[in-house]
């Protein structure tokens, strides 16, 4: 059956080449590569979508859910790296000090002085670099998720948006885990103001959707539920995921246990669309990562495309305005039927 | 003229070997080398000093300034890396994911349960790597700065630690910048302790002593002062080290431009000594750096060996008992003439 949700896409994803990640210390190859895109995209035409290009949104709306310092940074990072000299040691941005709370023991943290300091000021890992195109494809991975809202607010049922860079790990004043920009957060701060109430971002990525959670902890407008692989048994993020973190109420958190398929996995995203539903969400946003594939190299959930297809009908029953929003997925071999599957899985839910 | 006061050593200093530094991303060679205390030792017995072996100090003497779980962290380190199999992907303990405040935004951050997430916890760089002797050398120089302290408080009116590796970065939960344990922090208090009134660390390293400052901020009893390269002209620390960190008044830095020489230099010293003794210090601990040096590898300062000397009969001057701890300092060439004329100094500034 032909998709009938449009597929928002940005061209411009493809400028950013993570060139690898830094981990304790060693570069390893990226995973977050270009090729993801484009094998959804390859998928969501051939499965007869209609591709949009994403529509450029002015950066009020980034701030929206952003700190200025933040966007600042990371709108000059690469052309600061290259005039300091730096890219003739290394050819990425790459942070080696933090502004750690043992160095830092209470004292506000200004920007340093040096580049090479502020590589740290904003972000929390070694595994998140900045080259030449990065900026550029995170910020129209935000002009993707917003198409896509403005696409529902304008009547249609659902819209994906195929955002690359992903989202989820970017907090208000921070990225890591390969985000830079939250796209997700972006399109719900959208939804919520034009829909007058209570949204839902749920996300169904393999790893804790951090943060948005943080960016709208507490907050009752816009409700936050993710269903990923228990921190507290050794996966990213680490420090945040847990069950207790509830912000009184809006946030929900289902951490499996790794090796978690189909049963645990689909019972989760039951509970999370159950959970927005009780809370009179009007719209939700889908953060789809499709890393909790059975085979991903980022994670240890098994689940099943059927799974996905049947995440995608319960999602799809709540029968609200839907912004599908990409994160994660890593098998270049499944990324793109899974992302068909979760999609088409919606549509038939609502019928 | 012969060195007449005690210098103690610890043998264990050389099992700490960091294999280099991770810096933006990239492992370049170690400058804080065990060749480093190797050559001071040469240099001082050369001068007739009386070599005397650290004496074992009980953790609870590290307790002092150092919170339970960064000492734990640091016994256990190498251990967990190597249980855990990381040895074989990467020689060191090398961090990559931070408990940075823009990712836990208020949430207090618990311990990791994967051992390469761990490495973050309390290390606040990707610089200060953890072999399989680091956490033995750190617990010798601890040893090595209080048994210093001990024979100041038995009568001897100064003593020298060579301490390796150095500490003042060292905070009470948080390592970094080469420094595992706070040498000059432990001598302090215990000198405090005995004294029953105000001591003063005088730190004259190139670098702002960050973490002494932090372990006894707005202290009375323990004043800290440090002349270091101004961080504000993208100098390590970066996020401290600025003259506007008074604690109160028990906390005093004296940032210099980088270039500065021994006229800057020294009279940033002579304030700090004069600080000292008009806020009624009882003794003190001289933070040695001895890389403001000209041509030291790592600072922009340009102190001449005469500067050391100066500085030196300066801080004898005070005519306090006086535990000299070593920090930093990484020219080879230069560093034992270095520490020797600084503890010449203070011996004839007592005269």
């Amino acid at each position: 059956m032909a998709l009938t949700m449009p597929v928002v896409f940005a061209d411009r994803h493809d400028g950013h080449d993570p060139g690898g990640e830094v981990w304790i210390g060693v570069r390893t190859p990226a995973t977050e590569v270009p090729e993801r895109a484009e094998r959804i995209r390859a998928a969501l035409a051939a499965a007869g979508a209609t591709i949009v290009p994403a529509r450029p949104q002015p950066d009020a709306a980034v701030l929206a859910v952003h700190d200025r310092a933040l966007l600042a940074y990371l709108a000059s990072a690469w052309d600061d790296w290259v005039t300091a000299g730096y890219q003739e040691i290394q050819d990425r941005v790459v942070p080696y000090l933090f502004p750690h709370p043992d160095l830092l023991d209470g004292v506000a943290p200004g920007m340093p002085a040096s580049t090479a300091a502020r590589a740290g000021r904003h972000c929390y890992d070694t595994m998140t670099l900045i080259g030449p195109g990065t900026y550029a494809a995170a910020r129209a991975a935000i002009d993707a998720a917003l198409t896509a809202a403005d696409l529902v607010l304008a009547g249609a049922r659902a819209a994906y948006a195929c955002c690359r860079p992903p989202g989820h790990h970017a907090t208000r004043g921070g990225f890591g885990g390969s985000c830079y920009l939250n796209n997700a957060a972006s399109a719900a701060a959208r939804l919520r103001d034009a829909l007058g109430g209570p949204v839902a971002v749920l996300d169904v990525d393999a790893h804790h959707g951090n943060g948005t959670q943080s960016i709208f902890y507490a907050e009752a407008t816009v409700l936050t539920g993710s269903v990923h692989v228990d921190p507290g048994a050794g996966w990213f993020p680490h420090y945040l995921g847990f069950a207790g973190e509830t912000g009184g109420g809006a946030n929900r958190n289902l951490p499996l246990a790794p090796g978690s398929g189909d049963a645990e996995w689909m019972a989760a995203v039951a509970d999370l669309a159950g959970w927005a539903k009780a809370r009179g969400a009007r719209g939700i946003v889908v953060a789809l990562g499709v890393d909790a594939a059975e085979g991903d190299p980022e994670s240890p959930l098994r689940v099943s495309e059927r799974g996905y297809v049947a995440a995608g009908r319960t999602l799809g029953a709540l029968d609200l305005p839907t912004v599908v929003v990409q994160e994660g997925g890593y098998d270049l071999q499944a990324i793109g039927r899974l992302v068909h599957a979760t999609l088409a899985g919606i549509e038939e839910g609502r019928r």
